[in-house]
């Protein structure tokens, strides 16, 4: 294992450590280690929290700020956090209009939030299951929650930021989930720290094809095809379970999981705009790069999320965190 | 090799279709796929421009826009671009205040940005070398230009975007050069797709200390270090080379080289700021990402770049860029 790191045991403390002092304008540590908050709260807007195993960097912590997230409670690497870490930031961020939880669907972190939810007052959820590449998979019954949960968190934290209350937030959160979907390809598995060793094998020409952003397996092993192949299949998937909603305005996400170039990306955006246009979609929003990543697997998802004119003026509202910034 | 391409010889092309597509609110590109320009031209404001080859991105193309670079020139990957790219964007966005180039010190890229240089009008140039590593290198006479080229590039389009003139930004230029040492570190090689195989070999427990950012030697091969003891080394020869000047307040920029986990980043930073400000320098300004970097080479560099009152204001002045943006 080649990781720039002084121990497994400190790798999370130490980057949070980091974290926190980089973005200290931002958002500040909270409970020791035990979530990331943001700085300023805006007393009477409702908070939004969330949260998962680390390892998914920017996702969630970088996200944390104006415009999005509240707190993000991040899990040792692949592992959910723990219930106290989310009733704690729940405590210290909620000024009053109450909590919405947003969680990936993922079966340590529904329990965890549910349990928290339970623990806590004032506190609805979004779960959001983008991933059209499985049904149920190693870590979840049902889809998973994916790259898709950007979106999610960036269209529901810019209502909340408008002062919007707490079910009608949630009612957002979960259209905007509805109309967003994802796939993936792993190119090589990443490496867990405590792990030490690579999460899977993968072969020299192979590609992980719908793989998860864990590294869990996806729909096939295949050999590796051509960047408008993949794109091809990737986007028929998309577009096959979105189904008659595939026309007008759309986001496209091209999202790479941690090992892959920015050139890679952009190519690949380059063919998934061409497909789904030829769709009869729209392109309205973009966004490219390493948002919700596996460390260091090499690889990429496209998503899809379908805007209405109120969701896409709430993408361009103004953003102030580690990670996403505009307009402000 | 295991790529996200159709193929090697359109790698570039497609990938540059793709960025102009996702980003066209701020650019476009000039002469077929020559140059990268921002969208909108400020009449008497002087143009600046950068390039060198490609396969460092963001690094330029990401830093046209408001507030940064008026062109990038893309060369093939690890290949410098030819004069007549930069001859062509001079001439489409010099609005008739002369243009600046920011050229990192290699040698293709200085001969072929000099020959630019002779055959337009109104050209100053801002010459790059602030990695302490090596003296002499593989690319370059003197010192390479790497990670603190995005310093120069921030401070000197905010000083242009308030309508200095060419001889003070070219001096403004050097001054932050000559105020920005970095030092970097890989754990793997990246690999050019043309070539499809990796750069330099590497062991399984190896780091190459000291490394170019297109993968070329630097000080030299050892066993691979805990983070903290990189660190302390990186700092100590940024530290060593500024010699009196390493005190009061500074810009603190880990940058990643394509392959590195943002985890991994952010604990890098931990280890380096406490190592500067034992030294007595003031960490004021913070930047953490892959900015500049080697394709999908796994490791980073550390850059320090010693801020006076003037250049600390510019670095925070608005910036639009794809993949710089803040205040706007």
């Amino acid at each position: 294992m080649k990781k720039l790191i002084n121990s497994v045991d400190t790798v999370l403390t130490e980057s949070l450590d980091g974290f926190a002092a980089a973005h200290a304008d931002i958002l500040a540590l909270g409970g020791g280690h035990k979530f990331i908050r943001r700085r300023s709260l805006k007393p009477g807007k409702v908070a939004l929290i969330s949260g998962g195993g680390s390892g998914h960097e920017p996702l969630h912590g970088g996200f944390v700020g104006h415009g999005m997230l509240d707190a993000a409670c991040p899990g040792q690497v692949s592992t959910s956090p723990t219930p106290d870490q989310m009733v704690e930031a729940a405590a210290e961020v909620d000024t009053g209009a109450g909590c919405l939880f947003i969680v990936k669907n993922y079966e340590g972190d529904v329990m965890n939030f549910d349990m928290a939810a339970e623990m806590s007052e004032g506190i609805m959820q979004v779960v959001t299951n983008d991933d059209v590449a499985v049904e149920d998979s190693l870590y979840t019954t049902g889809r998973r929650g994916v790259a898709g949960t950007l979106v999610v968190e960036k269209i529901v934290g810019a209502a909340a930021e408008e002062g919007r209350g707490l079910a009608e937030l949630k009612a957002l959160g979960d259209r905007v989930n509805a109309a967003t979907r994802s796939m993936g390809v792993a190119l090589t598995s990443c490496t867990v720290p405590a792990a030490g060793r690579p999460t899977f094998d993968i072969g020299d020409n192979e590609m992980e094809f719908g793989v998860g952003i864990h590294g869990e397996p996806g729909r096939r092993r295949d050999a590796l095809k051509s960047a408008d192949e993949i794109a091809d299949e990737i986007c028929a998937a998309i577009a096959g379970d979105l189904g008659m909603r595939v026309n007008g305005n759309a986001l496209l996400f091209v999202n790479g999981f941690g090992g892959t170039p920015s050139m890679e990306l952009y190519l690949m955006y380059n063919s998934a705009r061409k497909l789904f246009e030829k769709r009869g979609v729209t392109i309205v929003r973009s966004l490219v790069g390493s948002y919700v990543t596996s460390l260091d697997m090499a690889g990429c998802s496209i998503t899809l999320s379908i805007l209405d004119d109120e969701t896409a003026r709430l993408w361009n509202a103004p953003v102030h965190t580690a990670a996403l910034r505009w307009g402000m």
